[in-house]
């Protein structure tokens, strides 16, 4: 989506470690003009999916699934980073890796909220090592749920995310795939 | 507002211990279709106001003020509950108490996205003793930036957070406020 990448070279900023600092437009301040565009985006991107019902994970997530769900004219559901778990069996439970925290969090989601009769579309902002996604993947397996497509923001096309996403079959489209951002200059896979 | 009084009663659950439960459309799943008529009606409640940008914290503010903010054609900015402090300088920072999990954390706003030039609606879900709005306003405080008006979902008109907030003189909107649910009767106050 030449929106999102010329915003990326416009705004963003290559940090050491790989780091892409997008927090003036995408996860911390955000641009729900350009979280609109990338709604029709992925409308357009699955216009032949029945998808009744997008689900995303806290914090980052959440804005961006919440605008792109107006277009599908669906509800949201976020996971939720679990402070203390005590109340098992109502809620899918998994474990994610974070590698930008170093820690290991559980992930809830009501089992009021995800069932065999849904049609999900995972949303999310960043895929790296693909750890979120594949948290909320667990999640809607748990839940006999399908997974219609998976659409994220921006995709790191150098960490091993995205290829095990889709070795897996399942349905991914990335907005923009940074391929290398070495010395600073950024270079978008085309698409 | 009616539409969001009606739903509270129709989908909303009393638990023990004051707990409104109200997390099949408000803050885990998410109805998008109510958080635009709550968007329309901040709008026609601030209507005389200039604002530049809407503040929320996460995680359940987020998507109702992303859908808000649509319709004041501004972006948003999250405050972020913070892990680790190691940014000082850059951030502003406030300490919440949380009764809901029996714990204070600090919340961050990064400098770069509030300052003295801006106007700032604050929106977030609940308003109970008023520990997060506080927090949330002392942040616009410190980055000098005025603040032209707090949009609450749901307030809990028997808890202190509502009358302190308009006793500081701050124009604050309630969408729906519950003045009682003893015995499983949800009363709203007229407004």
């Amino acid at each position: 989506m030449k929106l999102l990448e010329e915003r990326i070279r416009k705004d963003g900023t290559v940090r050491e470690g790989n780091v892409l600092k997008v927090d003036n437009f995408l996860n911390h301040q955000m641009d729900m003009n350009l979280f609109q565009e990338m709604g029709k985006e992925w409308k357009k991107l699955f216009a032949d999916k029945t998808i009744n019902k997008v689900l995303t994970i806290e914090a980052s997530g959440i804005a961006i699934a919440a605008i792109a769900a107006q277009y599908f004219d669906v509800p949201v559901v976020f996971a939720k980073k679990a402070q203390s778990i005590n109340i098992a069996g109502e809620v899918y439970q998994t474990k994610i890796e974070s590698f930008t925290h170093k820690k290991t969090y559980d992930v809830i989601v009501s089992k009021k909220f995800v069932g065999p009769e849904d049609h999900v579309l995972i949303i999310d902002d960043f895929l790296a090592n693909g750890c979120a996604l594949l948290g909320l993947i667990d999640i809607v397996e748990q839940a006999g749920a399908t997974i219609e497509g998976i659409g994220i923001a921006i995709e790191k096309g150098f960490q091993q995310g995205g290829k095990i996403i889709r070795d897996k079959g399942y349905d991914l489209k990335s907005l923009a795939i940074v391929d290398s951002m070495d010395n600073n200059e950024l270079i978008f896979r085309e698409q």
